[in-house]
């Protein structure tokens, strides 16, 4: 009998088959159904979805379709098909246990933590908290990372997260700079000092960034001449100094002297440090660090080969205006209550365009959770333990190896050992190979020496594992693990001396407490755990509420089958710096993905590295410069950018030194050519770049697109389109169509990466042919191109494993499903905008009435007529029930609405409905019904709080206030904090949680 | 080099030790942290934990401390250490795809329900939706289960689930008896004819269940002579029937003549059927049936090697009043607004003591709404596309076989095929043996015929695995799925011909439409579908939001640790019959948790086949029968019960045709000892068993039990210990030592299964040894004693999945740790006794004024006083954000609370003072303040709509009303309707959901 052997795999019925699968994806994605299309064409005026778009994207930028043609890979998947196909994938990794370190650690994700917070829509689908009375929860949280950041380095001023620890150093070099004095700045003063045991990502983002800055960055010889190399520098020269504590290979030195000597020549020092060592370590805040960064991952978030995770930033309050990224602060409502929002800073003017040091924007926020949940759970007495137990147990295996006659080249350590295995006569590449068969990675060093940093996932035998490798290297018997218990016992250690302070740090021990707010003295048991994440939670207006028709930020749903992926323990498991033939199924993921947004965006090439939007830009640039650098062509320099752009690209183009020379837009909001072709002629010689959005911010699909892209080709530049929102082409026409050369997309936007409260965010870039020699490389893996530009993210393929979601998104839909998408994304829009025609101003829309997939409504009218501001409408709004569109951006004046495809006809409804009744609650204060001081928009939004007030003052009926419109009544979500006050919290800064705080 | 090979494994360090884990479960289980014990301790007097134990629970029957031994299998997990071996255990099964059909499919989970309602703890551990204005959310979906089963098996009511669908027709089986009018009755019409072509397991609950009412089950020679055999028995003996529809074997009978004979004979007919293949049959309804029921697996939720999943049940007007189990219907709320609630019984109500012809209390909850979902996820068009692919695809499969010579036994199908294999020359293990080879399993028949099941999973490869099969066993090469595609066209297939129904049904083909509702016919996107469940969530009170007092129900935190596995494939996806060997992880697990149970309760062996607590009863008590029987002593049949007990002990003996006699208690609450023994001797030659709740449901410690053990032991009966409620003696002393022969444990309740909102639930029996051979078989898969009583539930292990829970608390807690639980269950409670007593009365205590895990206060003095009931102490208590205590039981003018160990004590203290705020709210009616009619108490609860009235009429305020504690305006739980109206619901039944029904 024949064993019957499994038929062809790769047998795709067509669609008109009986098999055909039933559980699609793009039916369950797409908002509308069938049947509200058509009603939705025939309020538009058409009879065909294809004659809406063909009178939408112009037709000289078409591109043929995406098909489904599995020549492509566009076949679309269904979500069973996906789920088996992520599961082959997640089986082509072999992750194996790493104790390489350098800022990546094996965690334990409290899995209270795991269920509630990372696999939770409630957190994962929420935005950046622009809209504060409806983002009271996260917040909270945020000003808990902060109170992490700054209780644990000492510092008084942290923010709500960084990109990596890389950028996050990065960050604090650029500071350092801004912090010079301007005469002095102009004289030179640009060298930053960095020493040699920093670890070596840092040291090559901190490389690609100085560049652009005009620094010099020097890695001094050796730590030991640290400080005479600082004194050689001197006050002319250095402007900063950097070093890590831990430093990478394990090693705690005392910097205070350095950092004296670093100040006393006028420099900041920054500190790359870790959370966990710093419950043990004397913090750098107490030895005179300006800023201290590092990473938060071991703070209970998955290693997830390389990201995302949240980096931590703090710096003295003197350099607290110069700080990028987002900062929590407290303020007060407008009832005086406490209230939590983003302080010193909104969205726009945190970014600085061209005078910006920093072009950070989407950040880590969902990761910053976690680990500042982590801190909530462990409470400062949990985490002393924990890193006592960690130390300890290095203490262990440093007895261990010294016995079998291994020299430890670190003198002092907290988890890191450096070791010259030559001492005991192996070679670094034996103990390595014995290591690889018992499914142990550790750091490679040298030819000589190896490096094992301990973590919280270490057990006896887990121990006993590692020891063995060098016995058995050494080919001795084995040990168990009661020769390590018999070694601790030696050691004199107990369970008790892991919450002990170890005497073996001497004077950097920690004396100074940490974490003594209640909320981090509270929640330790796992219900208590739970309820308080809950309580948070209740606060938070997110995609599980309503729709959140911010423009330009694509708040598109997140479906369960792509998200699932992100928390198994294939994916997450594995250590950026692993080898690869252990992260198979990882390089088949980013092949496919990489070559799937190539092909959707146009172009040849595509770099996962960039970990947001703005890292994309940078790197864009980066590329750009580097290819007219090739043509010796280096010293161009200007950056063509209309001033409608996103305030990331000025602030990027600065980042690489680039002169930016603003395009103006004509009246009707199109780009004015005559402008692009003066400027871009004037420039000729000089032209770098042009910066250029596309569909433009203001929502519409620019028809002189092409054109523009010709006259900068014409004047030698390069065209780098922003594809951030290019939801509403995909599969329709494309960046590269369009004339781009190099172009960035959000995988956190188009591509149903959810926002997680403000990040994580991916920002790929990708590139024609004549581009992509130069997509960025990594010091340890090898990546990018032929003669790449050095790294732009820590790790080699970023937030590497998110970008399971897009490539997940992209399986499901197919091509033909992605171009569905476009269409859907495009009809919403149009839908909303035709909607409103008659109530409001539309502020642009191409000849045939139609905008792209978002719409700007000024609403400057209203402030002139009866005074009512933007912010007054999106407070306004809140008591509907909905999250407020963008805000005075790209245009003062303006809402910019995006609703994507995925919002259901009936919720463009409920929206649309919502607009007109607040249009006539505009009507009865111009007719005299409200004054333009008391009425339903100045006291929004309406907490419930309000309508147990006794007294009821208003002019208007508690009902009015509250419910609106009757559908409400049935279904609210409500603000949690009366409208917040910006101006008070900036005043007086508080952005840590106060010691006496509590909830109930 | 040798190959450093791993350490032992079971090195397992001394708790003194460094190597100890510090994620240990203990502390992160228990509410109070190791300050507040002392601070509670010194509250009630003790300086000590053991002396207040000791002054709690009688020496006499204390047993050693459980310890962490670990060659007692109770040495503690860490959560990784359980992860881990998790890992290992799951990786024991090896589940192969089974098409044995039986009543369980491979389900597709749709993955927004899977990580939204069965992974979320705000819907697993709510409770039984007993206080409706904060569980609106599922009574509305559980409405919608009800909806589905009405709308499809075409009969107007249906319950909201019962436990699987061999118990369901069993309760089907006691309508029948229970409508025979009582004179015939007593002539004897008490033969149940049964279809031979009903599902085994099926047939085997009816036999046990029969016996015990005096209900002869006569299974029918065949089909073809049914209505012969009907008539035979005729008006005088038949009193019901029930056949399958799509039977067993596939086979589509036209039963409706043989339902007009059951009826024409004074019969009732039970049709047990399948929710997939009633979207294309003529609904049962339609052709006479009274009663269908069946499992709701299919309908999304995983088949967990036998649940648990929901049955449903429906029947005609006429038996509504006897249907057992849990409905809901629509009431209104004291505004009028439309509400939900619990219809035509309470919660002791519905249990009828000893007239009870069933004791189903805790029923399939969270998995009908699991189902409900999937249905409203669908919709009625893509259920039927569903169905019309599985049918296609089964006539492919039909075809192909066909093709091949093979004989297929049944003449009309949905989705099952009874093959005769040896019409092509084969026999069934010829068939099986080359299945299994390929990872497939199909059912095992007879010799020569085997039957295969198809199901929403299966894709065109996996019809090519089962056709190759038969290819194989033939010896004829393999063919590709190209030529199943051709088939299907040779069958004029296509994609739209599964939404179109299928010819070959005939006149049985449905005409009538279903599931018209808004509700299925609106959440059709995955946004959508989030949206509603999430809408729905927040609706409901449960264990995220804080204490669920309700004693005799141990509301206790599950920990995400334990839940994680049951969600995972390698448990999910095992057909209860498949080979044993396929199930070698679960086998390791009933084992391990079998022996743990035995040891924790004091027995020598552990059934885990009951589903819930009434079906440990029940089943415990079909075991002392079958020992008296084994005995010679089969005559006897008195059961000895106390007045106090829980209403389904006299329930499951009158299942099991016990006359039940009751048994006083003392002024004190404990047993009348006299009263026993009295009774006791009197029946001593019929005594059978006496059932008694230990600590009592008075929710004390009595001292007696020894005593009444031996009263009962010496009268010749058996005792049987509920041990429903043991939360407070696990470790201290234990339902064996105490005297019992046989009890029940509710795992969701002592061993942390969630109560999801009313089941799942396991209510495994241990025993001692002289009753272990007893223990309940299964007619597929050997389980039970050496002389076994019959099946009691359709699946071998009963809710098999969900005992993982249970398992990993065990493992995790290990005996120290599961003794420490108990200590702070009792302190939590009777630390709130004790700070209570000076404003409530407490009804019992032991002599040392000590209460076990729960306590009595009586709240009747204040109807007497105030006019206050129980119900409006309940109410009011909503308004603090609380979920009240059990109300009215097991005394009338009593609350029951019982706060588990896992409560923190600031919520203890939340709760106490709660409780003290509405005793000074009792003066301020008793002072005059306010009238007994029109008083806080008399309005509650408070929904936050009330706040919108413009004009407030009542004489407290606003404020009062809804924040009559300061810290509700942090954190407050609304309820989302105001009061319900009982009364109003029961006389205008509706328990399906509305056509025009609407969310906003
Ligand atoms: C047009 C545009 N470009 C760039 C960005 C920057 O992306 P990110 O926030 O991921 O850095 C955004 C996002 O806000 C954007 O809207
Ligand atoms: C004392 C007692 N016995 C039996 C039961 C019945 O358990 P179940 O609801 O699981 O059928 C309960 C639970 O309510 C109970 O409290
Ligand atoms: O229903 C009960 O859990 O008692």
């Amino acid at each position: 009998q024949p064993h019957p052997k499994p038929p062809s795999a790769s047998f795709h019925p067509p669609t008109s088959s009986v098999f055909t699968p039933l559980d699609t994806f793009l039916p369950r994605h797409l908002g509308p159904r069938n049947s509200d299309v058509e009603q939705m064409l025939s309020v538009l005026g058409y009879k065909s979805l294809d004659d809406f778009v063909a009178d939408t994207i112009p037709q000289g930028v078409r591109v043929d379709e995406l098909s489904d043609d599995p020549t492509n890979g566009l076949r679309p998947y269904s979500e069973l098909e996906l789920s088996r196909r992520v599961d082959e994938v997640a089986g082509m990794n072999k992750p194996m246990k790493s104790y390489i370190g350098m800022g990546y650690h094996n965690a334990i994700v409290p899995p209270v933590i795991q269920r509630n917070i990372l696999e939770n829509p409630a957190w994962y689908t929420a935005y950046t908290p622009y809209s504060p009375e409806q983002s009271q929860g996260r917040l909270e949280s945020l000003i808990n990372f902060q109170t992490v950041a700054i209780s644990l380095t000492g510092l008084p001023i942290a923010n709500a997260s960084l990109l990596d620890e890389a950028t996050a150093a990065a960050e604090g070099m650029a500071m350092c700079l801004a912090s010079v004095p301007k005469p002095t700045f102009n004289k030179g003063k640009k060298v930053f000092l960095v020493s040699p045991s920093v670890a070596p990502q840092t040291i090559a983002v901190l490389q690609t960034r100085a560049d652009g800055f005009g620094i010099t960055l020097k890695v001094a010889e050796s730590d030991a001449t640290f400080v005479k190399e600082v004194e050689t520098l001197g006050q002319a020269q250095l402007m900063g100094a950097m070093v890590q504590y831990p430093d990478v290979n394990g090693d705690i030195r005392d910097w205070e002297g350095v950092t004296a000597a670093v100040k006393a020549v006028g420099g900041k020092m920054v500190v790359a440090s870790d959370l966990l060592a710093l419950t043990m370590l004397k913090p750098p805040g107490e030895w005179g660090a300006d800023i201290v960064c590092g990473n938060s991952q071991r703070f209970g978030v998955p290693a997830g080969y390389g990201g995302p995770h949240a980096a931590f930033f703090a710096c003295t309050d003197e350099m607290k205006r110069k700080m990028p990224g987002r900062l929590v602060g407290l303020s007060k409502g407008a009832r005086g209550e406490p209230a939590y929002r983003l302080a010193l800073q909104t969205r726009e003017q945190h970014i600085r365009r061209e005078k910006a040091t920093s072009n950070v924007c989407t950040a880590q926020a969902l990761l910053a959770n976690m680990a500042a949940m982590y801190a909530v759970y462990h409470g400062p007495e949990g985490l002393k333990r924990i890193a006592g137990k960690v130390h300890s147990l290095a203490r262990v295996l440093a007895k261990s190896l010294d016995n079998l006659g291994f020299k430890i080249v670190n003198s002092s350590y907290f988890d890191t050992l450096t070791i010259d295995v030559s001492s005991a006569g192996l070679s670094a590449d034996q103990v390595h190979s014995t290591s690889t068969k018992v499914g142990i990675n550790f750091r490679h060093i040298s030819p000589t020496t190896i490096g094992i940093t301990l973590d919280e996932s270490v057990g006896p035998l887990d121990l006993t594992d590692i020891v063995n490798v060098f016995y058995a290297a050494l080919t001795k018997p084995l040990i168990q693990p009661e020769s390590l218990e018999e070694l601790s016992k030696e050691l004199s250690m107990n369970s008790n001396s892991v919450s002990e302070p170890s005497q073996s740090l001497g004077k950097l021990t920690r004396t100074s407490r940490f974490l003594q707010q209640s909320v981090f003295n509270k929640h330790h048991s796992e219900t208590d755990m739970l309820r308080y994440m809950m309580h948070l939670q209740e606060k938070d207006y997110s995609l599980v509420h309503g729709m959140i028709p911010l423009g330009s930020c694509t708040m598109k749903l997140n479906s369960t089958s792509s998200m699932v992926p992100i928390s198994s323990k294939e994916f997450g498991g594995v250590h950026p710096f692993a080898p690869i033939d252990q992260a198979k199924g990882y390089k088949q993921l980013f092949t496919e993905l990489e070559r799937d947004l190539s092909l959707v965006t146009g172009y040849d090439a595509t770099s996962l590295q960039p970990n947001s939007g703005a890292s994309g830009e940078y790197a864009g640039l980066k590329v750009i410069q580097a290819y007219h650098q090739s043509k010796g062509e280096g010293h161009r320099n200007v950056c063509l950018i209309p001033l409608s752009a996103h305030g990331t690209n000025p602030a990027s183009a600065a980042m690489v030194s680039y002169k930016v020379v603003p395009i103006k837009a004509l009246v009707d909001g199109s780009l004015d050519l005559n402008d692009l072709k003066e400027k871009a002629e004037k420039h000729k010689d000089e032209l770098a770049a042009f910066m250029v959005t596309y569909p433009s911010t203001f929502g519409v699909f620019e028809e002189g697109i092409e054109e523009a892209c010709r006259i900068v080709h014409e004047n030698g530049g390069q065209v780098y389109v922003d594809g951030a929102n290019c939801n509403s082409l995909v599969g329709l026409t494309s960046l590269g169509r369009v004339g781009g050369d190099v172009s960035h997309t959000n995988l956190h936007k188009t591509f149903s990466i959810p926002h997680g409260g403000g990040g994580p965010g991916v920002g790929p870039i990708s590139c024609k042919s004549h581009l992509s020699p130069f997509l960025p490389s990594h010091p340890l893996i090898p990546t990018g191109g032929s003669t790449p530009i050095s790294a732009v993210s820590a790790a080699p393929w970023g937030s590497a494993s998110i970008n399971l979601i897009s490539w997940a998104y992209i399986k499901m839909l197919g091509g033909s499903g992605l171009t569905n998408v476009s269409k859907i994304a495009l009809l919403n829009a149009n839908y909303i905008a035709e909607r409103l025609r008659p109530y409001y101003n539309i502020r642009f829309t191409n000849k045939n009435k139609r905008v792209a997939h978002e719409l700007l409504i000024d609403l400057g009218e209203f402030e002139k007529s009866v005074g009512l501001k933007v912010s007054d409408f999106s407070k306004r709004l809140q008591d509907y029930s909905f999250h407020p569109p963008t805000a005075q951006w790209p245009i003062s004046t303006c809402w910019l609405i995006e609703p994507t495809e995925s919002e259901p006809k009936h919720e463009l409804d409920r929206f649309i409905d919502a607009l007109i009744s607040i249009r006539k609650e505009v009507d009865e204060i111009a007719s005299g019904k409200y004054t333009q001081d008391d009425n339903v928009f100045k006291h929004a939004p309406h907490p419930l709080e309000v309508l147990t007030d006794a007294e009821w003052t208003r002019p208007y009926s508690r009902e009015k206030a509250v419910f609106p419109v009757p559908t409400l009544r049935k279904s609210k979500f409500w603000p949690s904090v009366s409208r917040v006050d910006d101006a008070a919290g900036d005043l007086n800064l508080i952005c840590e949680c106060g010691t006496t705080e509590d909830y109930a």
